[in-house]
């Protein structure tokens, strides 16, 4: 992956651009031309070049206009395209061949419209391609730097929505990053946000891989409703983390409904929506569901660094909602601070004795009107030695006591460092409300998002400290399915050939030699199944016997495999029977599985065999290549682990064995990643601790061509 | 549960009271007396007689005031205690005594302050039940009367807190209950409030009857911190579900540190939260988990009626919105209505091309600003003869196009009775917002909680047509734990009693005897396990042994299970080993078990055995007594109900024969509910389809004194 990661461009020029051409500049103020350069002109502290073009003006406000790019002697660094449809193609060309960097068209009725619209942006990317101008759009709101004050937009919203501050916001749609945006209301700070509308050229990966690099941006929003090149997101979420920066992200199309919207709406494929979350938790990007949901953990994030060991303080003056607010951190897995003993002292000596003081903290209201009391006992909560974050549920707006409140959370969080989280319950609104937001404490709407929120906190840390910030996923992406598979027996063959165990098994093509290899290989009890490539469910179609118990029984057996095996497919197609001995109780029956997502490349599943995975959807699931330490993790992730490690008086099972086969397909994938598409084994046996694992079954799916099948031995097949 | 439904008392003078004595009036404005006083005299509509009592006055602003209860003729229906803790008892005395109806307390310092305030709350029930007064507090803060506009409290919010309406609210604490009101502020109207504060003697269940009877409440919602009284809780529910009015309750206390904050909040017991909300969902009870959920569904539940069978439209302006609503409908597992060719080709005809007409509707923002255009736009949708809810969410304040856009709600809203349903997502609100609420609409704050609000609705609409209003719950509370145990043979002998079946086995009380009953009832592979009351865990102490396969074998294993049983249990409590034949393989194994809650009676427990409830915690509930039906939907209910039905290919259990023993094991609890505290099958074996269930293990725990046991025959044991 490392090629692509490298395929990222500089945007510092299209963000903090030294000269700008607005073409299509127009007196009329309702116009997108005119709109345009209100914002620049009147709305910006833009203090480099303005050229204005536009055939039609001589002059625009006094400023000089003139008819063609060409006409502006030095390139500027960015042109800002306002002009019909018709006219987009030629102007970009011009600007190209002219040597602009960068152009950002608001222009739609592209892609967005169908296929003639798709076509004219491929002569877009020719253009790009062609000249090296880079193209931010088309059909998109602009660009939106709000920490140099810098309206690359039209939108009249803009001279309103400029609140700065350390969060980057990159989206697909516009509607989703405005709503974002007006948080700003709420007093969350927003630096910059980038919406590159029908994406031909740049997109949210380019934007998030800028963001990770800008000075002036902590944490990364982002909208998404598919992600278009798995390998470059991969690359700039990756830059991302390694230089601390979180990324929230809301992905739309988790369910068919949303995929199809989505994909009618920017055309983009949702891809699954399982795989698209477990990508996002590997690379530590904390994927959100909502719009309220992200402006609640960016705002939590854009104040303090998680560790991912954070203990919380709830402070109230209603007792109810302390105890929901504890309620609910408990049901989140959080740790409530338990106080440390001058904490309680303190707490004791400034509040009457029917406050609770021991965490919840409910002071009372009639305690909050006393501003010295509410002070001291609010900074003795927040200054205690164990506590992280302190909850501030506020369930009404109560008038002079609310606004006290307001202000004497304010005036604590000068004090101490330990991030005052005010909740804002009420549909009324006021001086307190307002307080707490001129103060920055950006409040949140419900105890509910409040706790979800602390919790994505947490969990980031936790992942942080986890990152391993050498790795890199592997990223193949096939650009067709693979469309070839191996026989059970032979893909067992390839599993022992890299060290995987598998039963003792071999191929018997008549009822004699089912009988011998009874005699040779089924120890008592056998197994047999039928052998054939095309065949994928072999106990549906009356293909597997257990238990088999002599040489006659394994003959016959024989004959009935073999006749049911014809009713389903050719003679030709199956390569006889597989015989094995059964494995003794106890064990385990867990799948492996890795398979090639189009979008990110080859992940691999783990969980339970049959009722886990199928019927609890109890599985974990991380990109290739896998360590020894996050096979690991993806063991322990399951529910399943619990059964592993020994459950309710039985015994413990053999995961470091598991742990070594899961590393060993994994990078036997990783070796022929160009051909093998899937490979599972389900179920992989996992006997007793010290006693190993057994691949009970297995099948791998590989591309044409040059098939990992290449490396199968005749070995252990008659 | 019948004669404790009966206990209900007429509230209506509580509520509604003809005359009203406040004792404790005062001139001083900022007394609780004196606010009290302002709250019924300048901000109520009270027309009936107000009788000020205080020994300090001789007349209140003009009005008279006599110096005690006695001096008033005709006692009055209500009587208001404003007055310090250490004149309540004496006070309530005087007004039982003197006939008055009933008593509000506002005073605080009792219950909630220790051992001495609770001593006091108990002369207080006493004085109610012996002058037939009912109490309401101490320590509330009164009751709000929306509907009737008076005011019986002390608080100045009161004369803001008044947009009447069908929502009925009941709560323990006065915070939350607050916190709800204050959604006035959204357009929510609520008819009555009451908070009873320490609940001496009415309590959440007095006023949700009462509710359920009130014909200008249409919606109940409560906040619980813990339920007192189980059976008149059950009894006041069903009251309101029978008379059609939906309850919405919040129930604070399902974690270990919510138990424990509402425990020193409230004294409330949080019980078990598992078994809580399955009762709750039993008896219709709308769950919730935060405040604004509450707000959202009650909402909602008072705009209309819900079928279950609700289909949804969405409507937006903004395509990144559309497809997120969208994807949260998916992933609610609601359904996109699939408008009719009518309503496709009106949007069609009125809006142009590049809108969204297939639902999701995206008009975009452009069409919003042409009123005429949106309104016929929304009122297509909304008239979709299979549309029954449209859901609008607003991403964001846009001035004049949001302002547009909200008048059209409302103006369609007026001409169709499909309830339009706004999210205001943005934390910026203006015209637009204002707008909305002002015509009734009570916008949402997000997309996901307007899809939860949908999906509760939905489901309350399903729950009421299964509901069957002639079903009583047992509600048998046990006033201490069953503590007496039958060993799992003698269990197993009760469970053929009532026509279980059970193997064929019987207990061996010497090594001969096992290798004697190995003959008899092995059938070549048999089971042994330790016979003893005193014994739970078998398989732990090494008390079962599994494919015994000889008379040899069989008197070997009765001497290591009987050596492994006096490890842990004396001689004497050992009634032997029994003896079983091995059930051939293909079954499924569950567990049916019932134990008596202590607040709500006895609970049938339905999951898969081993796995399946213990790892993955995939159970239902239900309470006693089982009718067939409703034992049917316990098992459909589980996930494991796949697994029963005839999963991928393999063959469909015994469902049938299933229930039928699930309502046999409730009717005979029922039978004897004054005895039976638990009785479990773990494992039932499931046999496929027409063969039976069998009772693999067993176990009954009773009360002392005559137990269930005493129907034990002697038969099949020696």
């Amino acid at each position: 992956m490392n090629e692509s990661h490298s395929h990222f461009s500089d945007l510092s020029l299209l963000v903090h651009p030294r000269s700008i051409a607005l073409i299509g500049a127009s007196e009329r103020p309702d116009s997108i031309g005119g709109r345009t350069f209100e914002n620049l002109t009147a709305w910006s502290d833009f203090r480099g070049e303005l050229y204005l073009v536009n055939p039609g003006y001589a002059e625009i406000h006094g400023r000089r206009c003139v008819p063609s790019i060409r006409r502006i002697e030095q390139a500027p660094d960015l042109a800002i395209l306002a002009v019909r449809a018709d006219a987009v193609l030629e102007t970009l060309r011009e600007c190209g061949e002219h040597g602009v960097k960068f152009a950002i068209v608001f222009t739609s009725g592209f892609g967005e419209t169908g296929e003639a619209g798709r076509a004219i942006e491929a002569h877009m990317r020719e253009i790009a391609a062609s000249t090296g101008m880079r193209i931010y759009g088309p059909n998109c709101p602009g660009l939106n730097n709000m920490n140099a004050r810098l309206g690359l937009c039209f939108s009249p919203a803009w001279r309103i929505d400029q609140r700065s501050g350390p969060i980057g916001v990159a989206t697909q749609g516009g509607g989703l990053g405005r709503a974002f945006i007006q948080a700003m209301d709420r007093g969350v700070g927003i630096g910059l946000w980038c919406s590159g509308g029908n994406e031909v050229d740049l997109e949210v990966s380019d934007f998030i891989y800028y963001m990770a690099e800008a000075p002036d941006i902590k944490v990364i929003v982002t909208t998404l409703e598919g992600v278009r090149n798995g390998p470059r997101f991969m690359a700039a979420a990756l830059h991302a983390a390694r230089l601390g920066k979180p990324i929230v992200a809301l992905k739309v199309g988790k369910s068919a409904y949303g995929a199809k919207a989505a994909q009618s709406h920017t055309a983009a494929i949702a891809g699954v929506a399982e795989i698209n979350s477990a990508v996002f938790r590997e690379l530590g990007i904390i994927e959100v569901d909502d719009i309220d949901e992200m402006i609640d953990v960016a705002s939590l994030l854009s104040r303090a660094e998680p560790t991912g060991r954070e203990q919380v303080a709830v402070y109230s003056f209603s007792g109810g909602t302390a105890a929901l607010a504890s309620d609910m951190i408990g049901l989140a897995g959080l740790t409530l601070t338990r106080f440390a003993p001058q904490t309680l002292q303190k707490l004791r000596d400034t509040l009457p004795g029917y406050a609770a003081i021991d965490n919840p903290v409910d002071v009372t209201a009639e305690v909050l009107v006393n501003a010295e009391v509410s002070h001291a006992a609010l900074k003795a909560t927040a200054s205690d030695p164990n506590t992280d974050i302190v909850l501030v549920p506020i369930p009404v707006e109560y008038g002079r006591t609310t606004t006290l409140l307001g202000a004497s959370l304010v005036d604590v969080q000068r004090e101490v460092s330990t991030p005052i989280v005010p909740v804002w319950m009420s549909d009324r609104t006021g001086e307190g409300h307002r307080t707490i937001i001129e103060g920055g404490l950006m409040p949140m709407r419900a105890v509910g998002n409040a706790v979800l929120a602390v919790k994505r906190f947490i969990e980031y840390g936790r992942w942080r400290t986890r990152f391993d910030s050498a790795w890199v996923p592997l990223g193949a992406i096939a650009s067709h399915a693979a469309n070839m598979g191996l026989s059970e027996a032979r893909t067992k063959a390839l599993l022992a050939k890299i060290g995987i165990p598998v039963p003792n098994g071999c191929v018997a093509r008549t009822a004699d030699e089912a009988a011998q290899a009874w005699r040779d290989v089924a120890n008592g009890r056998g197994v047999m199944k039928i052998a054939s490539a095309s065949i994928t469910h072999k106990t549906d179609m009356g293909g597997v016997r257990l238990g088999i118990a002599s040489e006659r029984e394994a003959a016959e057996a024989f004959g009935d495999i073999h006749a049911n095996g014809l009713r389903v497919c050719a003679a030709s197609d199956i390569e006889g029977v597989l015989i094995e001995p059964m494995l003794p109780a106890p064990f385990v029956e867990v799948v492996v599985g890795i398979h090639q997502d189009p979008v990110f490349g080859h992940v691999c599943t783990f969980g339970l065999g049959g009722v886990g995975i199928e019927l609890f959807g109890d599985v974990s699931r991380r990109l290739l290549p896998l360590t020894a330490q996050s096979a690991r993790q993806m063991i322990e992730e399951t529910r399943c682990h619990a059964l592993l490690k020994g459950y309710r008086g039985q015994c413990a099972y053999d995961v470091d064995a598991l742990v070594a086969v899961m590393v060993k397909l994994s990078d036997f994938v990783v070796r022929h990643a160009d051909s093998v598409g899937e490979l599972e084994i389900n179920p992989l046996a996992v006997r007793p601790q010290g006693q190993g694992v057994v691949a009970l079954d297995a099948i791998l799916c590989h591309h044409g061509g040059e098939p990992a099948a290449s490396q199968l031995p005749g070995g252990p097949f008659r």
